[in-house]
């Protein structure tokens, strides 16, 4: 094996991206090019050379193909060349907002494409890995990956699985589906769960482990064969073709006549807005992914995949559920009153004839404070 | 007073839609008419006539002047009129979602606008209430009302503040503050908060028990009036007219340099987008209304008013979150593979030139199953 060389210099194939992407994207955005990498690491350092194995194809991705104005989750691609002798160019990322687990390995590699892949250790100047292990974690997608600092690589336990099960089921795929599932959107015994792309690599674990869990679970998926799938292979309660369908809200209406208590957002858009029409009281929605959104140069309406990358909690409400409070506030308000603590003001408008033009006026701003109608003094 | 008498007829002027409404409600959507009522309440039912002194204006009233083809949380309005001896036409209300606080009245009364108010009792069929009392909750837009079963009827327990604020800072949208933004946002000394509308009845004490909270505390409203009201009157930190705002995402960041961890959010539409962009890390979105959104036809992209009748949270989440967990997931699945309890389906494509139309796939629905690319095998 070439690693105990040490300075073998072997051909790499590397995929970039070509140019930011608008709309769909293409093939012809991204470009397979042949370097020549060096098997070695820098001395003293804790990186680790590893060969890739099985990397990880997910639609977040295409977020990242684009140049933000607003930094994102993750940092950016950013188009650009691998250097004659195979090393890329350092390209400083300036737009990452937080410091998160793929940052480490991008701030040096950032214009070849990186994801979760599994790989082997070639060379290692890393104290927790030696030749021959095998990983999971953030890799570039290339052939031979310089990682500069592991920090977001796991070594793989189960070797009775196929290694590919490490990007998926076993990997970010299976601890998405479960972390958004039970620890976001506590899933239980007994709820209605709804999932879309519901046959993809989350969706799919996502459905399982609601029924494990006695859950009623339906999904949806674009196409018949993928329908057949997970009604038969991943055991849903039933599942429908979203593009068959004329009306997502009737079709909701037709799988969860009682409602919806357990969302699984992966899509976003006309799916999303149909789910919440079909909710429960105190139904959640657990914001994966909207793949529906990414391809978009403005999202539809508010930009909603922003909840995603700083875990933001939207939580609607009436004050109907919360009267049994009313006494305890009014005393403590009355307190704040009596104390000069809280002042209010109001725009009173007098008499009942004057009441549908306070209604109409708080349309265009002319209140200034509480609108209010005064039908009789006493 | 005519109470005593229990069958005199007085004159009951009212208020009623007379058309639903579309794009920005009309005083002409509206009329006042006059009809007479008698004063008595059914014998042996629980009954309350009452005087109506104070009606409370809200912009959530706009949203029941459409007919909803979805239901809502309160009824909708019904167009209609009053019959010629002042007694209502009774309407069948056949699109409320639920038992809620406003169905008991409205299923009887609901060509007459309804809303809380602040009332005197002239005659009870209720043990509770006696002529003379003065209570607050839902009422009719008229002079009297007749309240078939008043579940939604409170004493007024603190006279020594003017009988009006029993439709604000004492009243729904007090409680509305208090409950959105401890209950639902959970907001916590030293946080910064952000309130939409902030001169509005539920804007300005939200600002107010936020600062008492100990938070930094910055609102937006729609005159420099109101923004000069914010800062001398409400001691708000900061605030900002969004009107004179070119760019609301920059004024925010004016606002709040290392981001906003709660909104309460009055709005919706542009403001909430910007908002959404600058949020910190496990920020909370309280949703109270969405006032930008009543008067359009069709909301802006997903109906996020749709999270308020039912109470829905939504919450977006990183699988970076949860990696402190991966070991116990990895377990947890690990038995569930080789028990047979989940199943997985992969997609994979061969060799790293085939990684870019890999996956552009995924956008066209290409892959079945999690989508991987095997670079080599070992």
């Amino acid at each position: 094996m070439a690693a105990a060389v040490g300075g073998e210099e072997v051909t790499n194939r590397q995929v970039i991206l070509k140019r930011y992407v608008t709309g769909c994207p293409m093939v012809e955005d991204m470009e397979v090019v042949t370097g020549t990498l060096r098997l070695a690491v820098p001395p003293g350092s804790p990186a680790v050379l590893v060969k890739n194995l099985y990397l990880s194809c997910d639609p977040y991705m295409r977020t990242r193909m684009t140049r933000h104005a607003v930094p994102s989750f993750v940092p950016d691609y950013v188009p650009g060349k691998v250097q004659p002798d195979g090393t890329p160019v350092v390209v400083v990322v300036d737009n990452c907002l937080s410091v998160c687990i793929y940052t480490c390995y991008t701030v040096d590699n950032c214009q070849v494409l990186d994801n979760c892949g599994v790989s082997k250790v070639v060379l290692s100047g890393h104290p927790d890995f030696k030749p021959g292990d095998l990983l999971w974690g953030v890799t570039g997608w290339e052939e031979y990956t310089l990682i500069p600092n592991p920090v977001f690589c796991h070594m793989i336990n189960h070797r009775e699985f196929p290694l590919s099960y490490y990007t998926g089921v076993l990997g970010v795929p299976g601890l998405t589906a479960y972390a958004g599932l039970f620890e976001v959107a506590k899933a239980k015994k007994g709820e209605c769960v709804f999932v879309s792309a519901a046959a993809g690599a989350v969706g799919q674990i996502v459905g399982q482990l609601a029924k494990l869990t006695g859950c009623y679970v339906v999904g949806s998926a674009g196409s018949d064969q993928k329908v057949n799938l997970l009604k038969t292979k991943f055991g849903f309660n039933d599942a429908f073709n979203y593009k068959k369908e004329l009306d997502l809200n009737a079709a909701l209406k037709r799988c969860f006549p009682h409602g919806i208590d357990v969302y699984f957002e992966n899509v976003g858009g006309a799916m999303l807005d149909a789910v919440l029409h079909n909710m429960r009281h105190r139904g959640r929605v657990a914001v994966c992914g909207q793949v529906s959104q990414y391809n978009l140069e403005w999202p539809d309406g508010v930009d909603l995949f922003r909840l995603v990358g700083n875990h933001i909690r939207m939580e609607g409400f009436l004050v109907s559920d919360y009267l049994g409070e009313y006494h305890r506030f009014e005393e403590e308000m009355a307190r704040y009153l009596n104390e000069g603590k809280v002042v209010c003001v109001e725009d009173v408008a007098e008499g009942i004839e004057a009441a549908p033009a306070a209604l109409v006026g708080l349309f265009a701003g002319r209140n200034v404070g509480k609108q209010v109608v005064a039908v009789a003094r006493e």
